[in-house]
């Protein structure tokens, strides 16, 4: 058996531990009495187009040609869908056969660590980062090098960018909108990292990648996020229809290797090669069929931004440091004590749930997933004040 | 850029080659007039059952439940049902805590192998095997040791197997229904391998599991397919749905490891581990919940028993010698000169398409994918009938 395996099987994720948690709570309260701002779940429904979409696939497509393989790479027609929305929304270039469909940004992620990837190659991620990039990178048989963001906004630390990239640097990896910080890139910081990774590219004489993991790009709520190969051409994007049709369960999603990309061809033929080695034969076919005509759809994100501002406007009135985020549906609060896990064990005796930062790779803050009911947020909030209160006296 | 996985992806697997040549030549001359055995993709659409538990579905559940996620196991209603309907039928005690859903059946295999094996470990398989299995071993990296079965039964070389197993054995890895022998096993030889495993666990103080690759289990003609668990207790099932319920598309499978098991709770851990570490989030959601009251069913196989009456009839009558099969639905036919891609290459003047053996570690047959339209069948059988009588001039 193997033991790192079992080990990673058996230590769940903090989140996950916390969701297990929140439901002994819920059987013996209620569970409108447990505040479980915990899980990244979408809380608003899929758009109508999505379920359309199936119930016209069901009633009226062969069986066996809705249900049968579709190519590795995925259905034509989807990528075709797909390729067409990116030139359109970011007028990038943007081509069938750059598209590759995965069961979710979990899959494009682990495809493409592991493409880009030999063992003992290095990939930068940014602080706070979502706690799974850590087993994804060392299943791609690379090292994981950390690069802090500035809080209380959480910018990019440019110098510190440039001086963690070195002759083994592969890729580096970010994901904006950010979970768990909800913070964006202006225009100016992704073309910084452009003129970073361009300039890191030719002092060691080999292409550093920018992986861009991009669930959320549709979840913003003041700018919209930049699409990084407009900005740096050796950018490969990791996305997910999670989010913005709230299809988590569903696993579907693409990775884009534009055509701009150095030795694009062989890094996509890199990319079929990992998925075909990890067992991943094709995307969900229904599933690629049904959001081929939901490309420009979202769920209805107004629900979130009325949820952001409600919270984020509570939560500072109290006391609290929130940074207002531009994205995604979290708020990261800064602990009282400057302590996560006292904080958030704290806040379990007022039930409410959250995840101590430390699982993000950096101290002293708590993730609020605010993707909830908003009855639920203003229950919450008596709760939050007498937390609070209690750091004052 | 890794190298190995450029190269995996470059190289497409003889099948998917033949599919691509296929495509060309049904342009050229009509579909109708290229006769394609090359894919083992079922032709016989799902049960209604499904269609009309994805509609329901689709109208009855909550969008945010349905389409979120399950737990990384699967869907608590899904495993039950499934480890009911495994004790009902091969009276083996199987609880939900047993089963782990996946992507399909290659994702089973994947994990299992990732779950079971340390580097260097060796898992033994049986040839002719599936061409996969060489890359599924690889990407956990383990060291594939081949037993060939024995012609013209394709039955298993009991003597090869035991001295095939040694200190560094951590699996063997066996499929039956056979792809592409089509053979089953006896209860006989069931237990033959369940007694060497033990010996041999024995003789080298570990367990050696045996992994059994069962997507064809439910598709037998003359006698059931033995059911391992029931023969050798430290048996790990890979399941998919792909064949049984013509799903080969929606990526929808399952591991089960009886508590029988040695270990049984740690390597289930890793199982799930090795999902997590590869991107498995959970399977895709609809088709977990849409498969929970439809695993008592099958598509109408009876349908593959007509094609394989037919098929094997016609073939034999005209001197080539195929081995009846008792399950699958392929046709393993030998090379009259001996030579598979001779075979098959000439076989392609007259638009048949098959695979040579070569692919699945053996020489000197075809495999006849015989899961299409009766019609073609008959439609081919002039083609087959010119081809042979090449070989008698």
């Amino acid at each position: 058996m193997n033991g790192k395996m079992a080990a990673l099987g058996k230590s769940p994720s903090k989140i996950r531990e916390i969701f297990e948690y929140s439901r002994g709570r819920k059987a013996l309260l209620g569970e409108e009495n447990v505040f479980d701002f915990s899980l990244g779940n979408p809380s608003i429904p899929a758009p109508d187009s999505v379920n359309k979409s199936i119930k016209m696939l069901i009633e009226e497509r062969d069986s066996v040609a809705l249900h049968g393989y579709t190519s590795a790479q995925g259905d034509l027609g989807v990528r075709k869908a797909i390729a067409e929305s990116i030139e359109k929304r970011f007028g990038t270039a943007a081509a069938a056969d750059d598209i590759y469909m995965t069961c979710g940004a979990a899959a494009s992620l682990t495809i493409t660590l592991k493409a880009l990837c030999e063992p003992g190659d290095e990939v930068v991620v940014l602080a706070p980062f979502f706690p799974e990039y850590s087993v994804f990178i060392e299943n791609a048989g690379a090292v994981k090098r950390v690069v802090n963001t500035v809080a209380p906004d959480f910018n990019i630390d440019f110098d510190a960018l440039e001086s963690a990239i070195n002759e083994k640097t592969v890729a580096v990896l970010i994901n904006f909108p950010n979970n768990p910080t909800g913070a964006i890139l202006s225009a100016d910081e992704a073309k910084k990292i452009g003129d970073i990774l361009t300039s890191k590219s030719e002092e060691f004489s080999h292409t550093v990648y920018l992986i861009s993991d991009e669930p959320y790009r549709e979840l913003t709520y003041e700018a919209a996020s930049p699409f990084m190969p407009c900005f740096y051409s050796n950018t490969i994007v990791d996305y997910s229809f999670s989010k913005s049709l709230s299809l988590p369960g569903e696993r579907i999603g693409y990775i884009f290797v534009p055509s701009s990309c150095e030795n694009s061809r062989d890094i996509y033929a890199a990319i079929c090669g990992a998925g075909r080695s990890m067992g991943y034969v094709c995307a969900p076919s229904l599933m690629q069929y049904a959001i081929t005509n939901c490309v420009y759809d979202t769920s209805d994100i107004s629900a979130y931004n009325k949820n952001r501002v409600l919270f984020y406007n509570a939560l500072t009135k109290m006391g609290y440091t929130v940074t207002k985020p531009g994205g995604a549906f979290y708020l990261f609060v800064k602990s009282p004590s400057g302590d996560a896990g006292e904080f958030c064990e704290r806040a379990k005796k007022h039930e409410i749930l959250m995840v101590p930062s430390d699982s993000f790779g950096i101290k002293g803050y708590a993730r609020i997933a605010y993707c909830v009911k908003y009855e639920m947020i203003e229950k919450s909030i008596p709760a939050f004040k007498a937390l609070m209160e209690e750091y004052k006296k």
